[in-house]
């Protein structure tokens, strides 16, 4: 954890520096990756197998889980996560539903009619991780929104090492509305999404987290298919004054910090005494915390807490680092909130947590990572909606606009385009 | 050039092959790339210099092109061709800004505000391709929706082989509001807008068409700073009945296969008499046209003239090829239109050439290529903001929610993510 004041001397470049920082060492496995999904485009079912056999230890006769095994699954899901799970997509399709978008249509002044119409994506993939990091919570954000959006064929993958799977992430894929889940993960999964094989229909865009692997292979096959952005390690950026408890924004420190080594907590204040009874806080949690080793790991390597003499300073850092998300832990949050140009998701004042955003809030909790909230966003019903614009001339509109498109044609050196507005101007 | 019918017996295989042929050789070069790249990080504008030297043979003093250039140099665009580019300029400024989206405020029945906010991107950068596709048109549909959405800093790379540039694509950047140009291009051109050099302050995103390297720079720096989806070859599919003139919709399949010998000109009729007229009245055209050449290649190698039984027929076939470009060359083209789900832009009616949409129409001309129209849509003013959502609990709301949160985070493995929901519930 390193200690920075907008006061020292040096603050300017230590702040750079801190900013440039990578945390996470990418290994290339781009070779790998190439070769897995030239196979499974090669063969189909037959690679997928061999790669599941041997990656997953697991080699069922169809990938594709009944119905039967669903339910059954699910059903272990305790009644509580369940009731939660409910809860949770009530809330986050309601936040989602008020993003549907208008479509334009009209007729300009000079008699073309022109239009703009939002149709959702046929068919969308979802890539579910095996493991630790097989979240329910995940698979609400991500599947609801195309649900929403109105995509009618949502299929899921979700690798099952040793053929264990977590019946809360089935519980969740019957409450988001997934319609096919085939239990393969890896890039062999995001290959078989993407190309389709003898049992999977292919699907026009893949989203949801993955490790490396699936990683680079949405990578490799973006442009076959959509993908969303490449998830990177999350951070948390806190605003607080020292009106605060320091063990509350201590927790919300750690929340961050127990997801990933590569995780980021970072407190701004502008109260040292604080700051230091919030470092003293996360120390004494991090004694009894069961994700302690995680947590601490990204406490100590890329945690950091930034005094500052007024929070106003906060902003300018803020829309440089970027966050995934910022807490503003002030009594106005809304007057620094309108300030930033550079973020995730916000979660102002002092009694939302950002624990709140992951599960029930309802805004979306897949966000842009790793300073990529300068120009990317959080997931949302757009990502699964395309636009098809249109337009529309008579003879007469022709005539007004044909002649500027015939000299554009002409100076772009394209006789073609020039002779089919022509022809019709006669 | 190959003629299809629906009735054919073998027409689903033929069909499927269709959909399925790749038109484009792709060729490796991200060995090439990635080592431009490296050197571009590393050693900054000496880099971009040599490169600049070796590829385009030209080396001056600053790559920055100053406003007494630019001026003088736009000056020399032909003052007919400046008009039609403002023309052209206002009527996508009025499409793209009936796009400006809302943003999101509410307080749920529980008490929790939530909101989402759209913003600009503080700064993107556009590639301008040089030589023979250097396109003012291009510049314009890639400029002004940045400026439109609230871009503050629009940079724009154009590369001068020779020291040489086309003085209507300068015209162009005035006309759209491009605050710094720089006359490099290439992979190094994509590399100081993602990295920065001592002379040119990076970018948050990057857009517009260029050659194999700039495509393969952008997949490459994608995550450090955003781009727009990767441009393949072009295509137009045309839905005509037979109370078309057989020349004006041979004029509009030439207008595609003219840009590239990769270029794809599809015909969907319902009268194979004609089909015949149309395929005799492009090779008629073919003869006096001055971009034979290519436009030959491309009608030769991928050009396609599909014969149904109804025009009812086109819909699936077309949603399944998802074309860049759709004419509805009918009476009533809404009623087609509407049935359409996986296109690019609709041109309808006897009198919208698809050229009046590669200029003047309004909607925007960069558009979703080679089958991606199944995920992707046309550029657009959304593609130049970023959404930022935000929740606000007070005491009460937190109450009312908090405890399905900490369900979900126990669940979950995430004691942290519960400790921080639950500390405040007290």
């Amino acid at each position: 954890m390193q200690l920075l004041k907008t006061t020292d001397q040096n603050f300017s470049n230590q702040f750079q520096a801190f900013v440039n920082e990578r945390r996470e060492a990418t290994v290339d496995v781009s070779g790998t990756v190439k070769e897995i999904i030239a196979d499974v485009r090669a063969r189909g079912d037959a690679a997928v197998k061999e790669y599941t056999t041997r990656f997953d230890r697991y080699s069922p006769e169809s990938f594709r889980l009944s119905d039967t095994f669903v339910t059954q699954q699910a059903a272990q899901c305790p009644q509580e996560v369940r009731a939660a799970l409910e809860v949770a997509a009530e809330r986050i399709t309601a936040f989602h539903q008020k993003q549907l978008p208008q479509n334009i249509a009209y007729t300009d002044e000079v008699g073309v009619k022109l239009g703009l119409n939002w149709v959702a994506l046929t068919t969308v993939g979802i890539y579910v991780p095996g493991g630790r990091a097989s979240y329910p919570s995940s698979l609400l954000m991500n599947a609801l929104p195309a649900k929403i959006a109105g995509v009618e064929r949502i299929v899921m993958t979700v690798p099952m090492p040793n053929g264990e799977i977590n019946p809360a992430v089935l519980a969740a894929a019957q409450v988001a509305g997934v319609t096919e889940i085939y239990s393969i993960g890896g890039a062999q999964a995001i290959a078989a999404l993407a190309y389709g094989t003898e049992s999977l229909v292919p699907v026009d865009k893949i989203v949801g987290p993955g490790n490396a692997y699936v990683a680079e292979a949405k990578r490799q096959v973006f442009g076959r298919v959509g993908i969303d952005s490449i998830a990177g390690p999350s951070e948390i950026l806190v605003v607080a004054d020292d009106q605060n408890h320091p063990e509350w924004i201590a927790w919300d420190l750690l929340s961050q910090a127990e997801h990933d080594p590569s995780a980021q907590s970072i407190l701004i204040t502008d109260s040292e005494t604080f700051a230091q009874a919030v470092i003293t806080a996360v120390e004494q949690i991090l004694k009894t915390l069961s994700t302690q080793a995680v947590a601490s790991k990204s406490w100590e390597n890329h945690g950091a807490v930034i005094v500052v003499s007024d929070l106003a300073e906060s902003i300018s850092l803020l829309n440089r680092l970027a966050p995934e998300h910022v807490e503003l832990c002030v009594d106005e949050p809304q007057q620094l909130a309108n300030q930033i140009r550079c973020a995730g998701s916000m979660f102002l004042g002092r009694h939302t947590p950002e624990a709140i955003g992951d599960y029930v809030g309802g805004p979306n909790h897949v966000l842009p990572t790793a300073r990529s909230a300068r120009f990317a966003s959080g997931l949302s019903v757009y990502d699964f909606m395309k636009r098809i614009t249109s337009l529309q001339c008579d003879e007469q509109a022709l005539q007004t606009i044909g002649k500027a498109a015939i000299s554009l044609a002409q100076a772009e050196g394209l006789p073609a385009h020039a002779g089919s507005v022509a022809v019709r101007l006669g």
